[in-house]
């Protein structure tokens, strides 16, 4: 057996490593995509999903009396090998390509085919058996196998991101718990508010990751619908009878997905209106966890020039200069994780809006886009859990020192004295530096004692009730 | 009756032209932000939805007994007089301001208040009888009042933009069966591919903007969860037991819109989620609507030198220099306009991320971008409907020719020649720039004039069946 | 007199009121384009823009001999009057149009001529004496006379827009030295850091202010080079010899500008680079800027339960709720303002890359959010300077005390102790609260009180110098 | 000798490999940041950095008489070990993380000193002999070390990517020069309008890729300037007098560089101006590519129902189900690195924007952006060079003849006729389907043959001059 086996297209022949399942085409890609190192290895949920999408068509071919039985069960015994993660290292081309993905469809197709001729007893190249275009896709065209097995790639990816929100959530929630009797003031545009407790703090924070898991599940419904057997650009041609319908009905029982034919395979084909709908919902889901770590940023700031009123565990020292120093390093990658993802939002508007005609042809790159936001975004939240929030502690007599030395807390007198005189006394204290019971109670007696600690005990300041006059 | 009239806050006097309704306070606004030019009186909505606020709010201030009951029906008839548009020209604030809406929150409550005064026969300014802040703010906060207002008023507009999105699809929709039997070519990735007709290319418009309806409807559903009754920071302080139902529950028979309290208060008062939610799948729209006009000009490129498959209805000379020059300005200016769209994505993205604490200061820049953005958008597909598509005609014979001209129809012949032998015989026309037929039936005689015309007859082009040998 | 003129295009006839200076073809575009309801008359630099472009075109024709010295008298002195701003309510397009600028090039083509027309005596519309394409538009294109009235006037904004952004470096400049004695906290990562001044903070900005400046006078240099006389795509074509150079240069003299012929003229027709890099550098500006303000609401949190180290001039009540507070609404006006910017430098970007071939046909929305983007930063940042800088003052005593009662002035003694008894000194302090002269100079006794007052004096504070054991 | 050794900070102490050159504060690093799995090691540039920065305050330091020359000179040996390249496997941070650029300098710190200590005969981790925070980085701060050595390692790219500028240059021009004899048509709106070369196309091209380049060469400046001396905020705390400057002078030696010290060292330690003007000019450079990459494609369409006037070279079976077709999947694929790049901008935009006070945290996602932007899009560009443009020839037969065959060289003879007259022959054309030539000489008669053949004679129509009648 030589080392080499020689394989042609029709711009070529080229001779390929034997050990190689990978053939001519997928070389070419090799050899053409040397961009960003990022190989498809690297997606293995990919790689899963194009197994899935062959042996579905296959299985419909079958059945369409298109395939033979012989062949169609050898590159089914080829799709499982790959489903299994067996062939992950013949996934060999740079994620961003031109194209419009032909270069992975056609590095799945040769790598099946190859196995599935070992699998019959031939040796690798010898396609006039088992033949990567005429029989692994047959039915099949880039234009629909490539973006139905990124969907699948992009829905597992989304579930195993969605649950570490849900971890987010928990570990928010968890805190609210904890905190909910510590007493802190509440910050309007920077300035002191009124009181509030930490645990509606960190309650706000679990609401709000929340409210982006539902929006994101609901995003992740849009990619269940799929575009089999539209072939080149929607209108079927060179597939069968009734393949579409069978194929998306394996590929469903394959995943245990529950799978549509889009209803308009014309529109399916060069649509990518379901991508620029995850990825923005991701990019607010971004927004809004930076908005959170700049919070927790704000409020550990200090330990004495700045709110101090909660810590964030320390967990490296802080500057190579400055001894004791401990920053804020989780929350700071998670934002920088943040502006990455929003920039990759960016970067899917652009590729979606420059599509033309039947087909987008830059769907390799929303792939990027969306693929490494998933995955660096998940790791910066599970780092954000472990590292940071559940080892987040409370400042708790800080905080109400903080709540009682306020100005603000006079708005809680606005129903018995007015907003006017509220404002009066809340000038003199801005001026003189007191405190409002001083001026309230002692000097203006404006309202008693006994009426103060109604209004300011720790009960009404954390569930305010209205109490007049 | 002197020509000003005095009034005081807590930063000190101002006279104000007695022929204001607004006070102080709005005079202040003016002063400070003089940014855009643009002021409220362009968004009519949202001075209507200011009306509906202050009214839900005093209805429920009477009930539950904060509000004296002549007041509050003071205030209501004022509100009234608003909402049906009779003080517009008194709501003078830049769209663009600090204060996170303080500005046009109390732009409202000084109009309401002076107008109630004089319903009640007192005079602007004497406000011991009507309260901007004591009376017609009683109960609220900017930080409910000013969100929900927007919120009602952001609702308008999107029901209105989608109004036009279905007209666009309306007319895309009459124009695909119009189409329905012109053949032409589909092409991807610029190139020649497989035949298709111009209804379904058409069609496929259609359904696309259809899908972008579907998900503007599905994020409008976010902003009929309001906040009313939150007051300062979501603790709902200085509001009575009670009152944010009551509010809620007026609001939504004034407005008839199933309106709904947020479920965590604290959280809804800093959330900009939704409007992020909102811009973005605006931006989806724009991404896909400016797909559409490249397509357009695309197809109607030539008129000799490029596809030329349809025509736009001719707007204007084209050129000061080329005679007769004809050029697609309506999917340009369309374009334009999705560009700017996708920008003011990135500036309510900006803005939101930009919350700090307890509330984001930043919400007037994000209703202006998401105003602006429905308002231009809406007008520019008014324009595309209105002036362009409807008017255009395809190039039938032309569209035809360039099929049959074609290397692309070789697909075709894949089920019968297999996809090798095809890709010879589209080599060879490549080079000699003979046709498919001369080649495969003439020339190389591999199938029969018979099942040529069996496979390239109109019907089988434009639904194409699987025909083996 | 009728009270309208009928004229003609190639689409057919119209009836213009007799009371425009605009015809036909300005009036199809007033029907086309009704976008943004913002037109030309806004921009009173882009009309006086096209007036010296036309007239330099003339003055160049009349010497090549293309045009009669009459005509060419004539149309300078509308080109005049058009400069001198009294026709500057005959500009009427949209802002965002279609056509690439060819309905503002026509606008002023049109006008011009009607202006030349009744100077030499005859009525409006009698174009068979001054046409508005035959002789205003004489060796010109939409695609050289646009895009160089465009720069012009781009040139003149950018110009002002400097100027602001000088008063902000002057205004930040003279608080530096208002506060080059207040000795007050470094934070990095919003960590108590080291001492310094804020003096040396406000340097700080004024420094980086002035940085901006550089790189916009930097790039607004690219804009003095012009294409006269490429008319439709570069080739000169219907251009005499010699006349793009007179052309430039009698422009030049009107504009008292250092104008320069591009070198390659087809490419400088669709070229958008300087544009973009206008643009790119304005966001630069409004990234800092964002930053700053960012700052100066970090700087004057509280005033109780936040940093307080400065007071921000106060402008309006900062709540309809809270009594006394005041809110820094300048800084975050100005804040928002910046996110608009930063938005519109993505719709540029898009609009350059949306160019093809010999034309970039996005040039008017390039034009609205150059033009807008300067307007309302310029309007933002003189707001900045004079309701909020030039009255910040110092909360001094206040910033002393942070900075002796912090534990990041351990740093000072890393020379003499090393870094990790300095590290050990400040968990000391984190834990037990005490401050750093309590545990070196009193409890450890690692250094004398004389050696702490060297090393902690104001001077050594401000100015540190290396001291060692 | 254990396998591991016990290394301790103020957090505790922890066990390292042996094998390992970075200690506790690096070890730290790896635990805390795994966000992307795009390590230090990938950028060998910023390595080699790092020993220069350390090797110049070595020296200094040094000088200066704080630290003693055999600690020194250890150090020095150290770094040129780093410089050398013999260390890369020990730098191990994510590019994305937290604290500032701390883990990137005490890894740097780490490593360099246990080279030092064992250069100088003791063990890893003898600390007491040449310690990371005392030595290596005496007289630093990761504020004033990090941001210094980025700017090196940026510089360092950015003449690397430059080069690939100016390939891509030289292969445009010589194409420009190949193509100078091919007439074509111009098109302006994806219009027809009036003939040109191909070889000013492509001269465009080249010209417009060389202003990019001269835009980046002058960004590149920018970051000549360093603030070493700086250490924590600008203040030099802890920096011997003259050291800033003396380290500025070795490290300008070192790297054969003409640095500069800024001359605000508190802004500079803060400021991010240079890293934004940097990614927003290679944004304006990734913006022209791909509007070339997008002419390409157009220019390339068909074979058959496209403009089809150049060719591509093939580099791969464009398709998996049609035969024969060939994509233009280069162009494609540096469009889709251009989106990269422009999504990268956004991500620096945010990241700038997020600074606060005295340091901005965010600059190690700056760095991940400009790094992974510049080394994509130079794979992209030298991919676009030597896989297609060298490749790319003219179907020049093809180009004359849609030049002849259009509508659009009317315009030549506006000279003579005039624009309405023109017009109307254009109208004829167009309806008729008719040539120019027809209607003009034959039908017409309004200008003989002989007049014609001067008018469109090639030279004329390539390099026209205004021909009178």
């Amino acid at each position: 057996m030589k080392d080499t086996r020689r394989e042609h297209d029709f711009l070529g022949e080229l001779d390929i490593p034997n050990d190689k399942y990978y053939g001519v085409q997928t070389y070419r890609a090799i050899e053409n995509f040397n961009i960003t190192g990022i190989t498809l290895v690297n997606e293995k949920d990919l790689i899963k999903s194009l197994g899935w999408v062959k042996k579905a068509a296959a299985l419909a071919n079958k059945d369409c009396g298109v395939l033979k039985p012989e062949i169609a069960d050898a590159i089914c015994f080829a799709c499982d090998e790959v489903i299994a993660g067996k062939y992950d290292d013949q996934f060999v081309s740079d994620l961003i390509q031109g194209g419009a993905g032909t270069s992975v469809n056609m590095n799945a197709n040769e790598v099946i085919a190859n196995i599935a001729l070992e699998h019959l007893g031939h040796k690798k190249g010898e396609y006039q058996f088992v033949h990567p275009n005429n029989h692994v896709n047959c039915s099949q065209s880039t234009n629909d196998a490539y973006p139905t097995a990124f969907r699948l790639a992009l829905y597992l990816k989304l579930e195993s991101f969605c649950q570490t929100m849900q971890k987010v959530n928990k570990a928010f929630a968890a805190k609210a718990l904890e905190f909910d009797q510590v007493l802190k003031m509440g910050r309007t545009q920077l300035q002191d508010a009124v009181p509030m407790t930490l645990g509606q703090e960190f309650h706000a924070f679990a609401t709000t990751v929340n409210e982006d898991y539902d929006r994101l599940k609901e995003a992740q419904k849009l990619i269940l619908e799929v575009n089999m057997g539209a072939t080149a650009i929607g209108t079927k041609v060179n597939a069968p009878e009734g393949y579409p319908e069978l194929c998306v009905d394996y590929l469903a029982k394959e995943t245990n997905l529950p799978l549509t034919l889009s209803p308009d395979l014309i529109e399916a084909t060069s649509d990518t209106g379901a991508y620029v709908q995850i990825m923005s919902t991701l990019k607010r889901a971004a927004v809004k966890i930076s908005k959170i770590c700049n919070d927790l940023r704000l409020l550990s700031s200090g330990p004495r020039t700045g709110i101090n009123e909660i810590n964030l565990p320390a967990r490296q020292p802080g500057s190579s200069i400055m001894p004791g120093k401990v920053n804020p390093v989780i929350p700071e990658v998670v934002n920088q994780t943040c502006f990455y993802v929003i920039g990759q939002d960016l970067t899917v508007t652009m590729a979606a809006e420059a599509g033309q005609l039947q087909l987008n042809v830059m769907e390799p790159v929303i792939g990027f886009a969306l693929f490494t936001s998933l995955e660096y975004l998940k790791n910066a939240l599970e780092t954000l859990v472990d590292k940071c929030i559940i080892g987040i502690t409370a400042n708790k007599e800080h905080c109400a020192n903080l709540v009682m030395g306020s100005i603000g807390i006079v708005t809680q007198l606005n129903p018995i004295l007015g907003y006017e005189v509220c404002a009066s006394v809340a000038g003199e204290a801005l001026l003189s530096g007191k405190n409002i019971h001083e001026i309230v109670v002692v000097q203006r007696k404006l309202i008693t004692q006994e009426k103060w600690d109604e209004i300011y005990s720790l009960e009404n300041l954390i569930h305010p009730k209205l109490i007049n006059s």
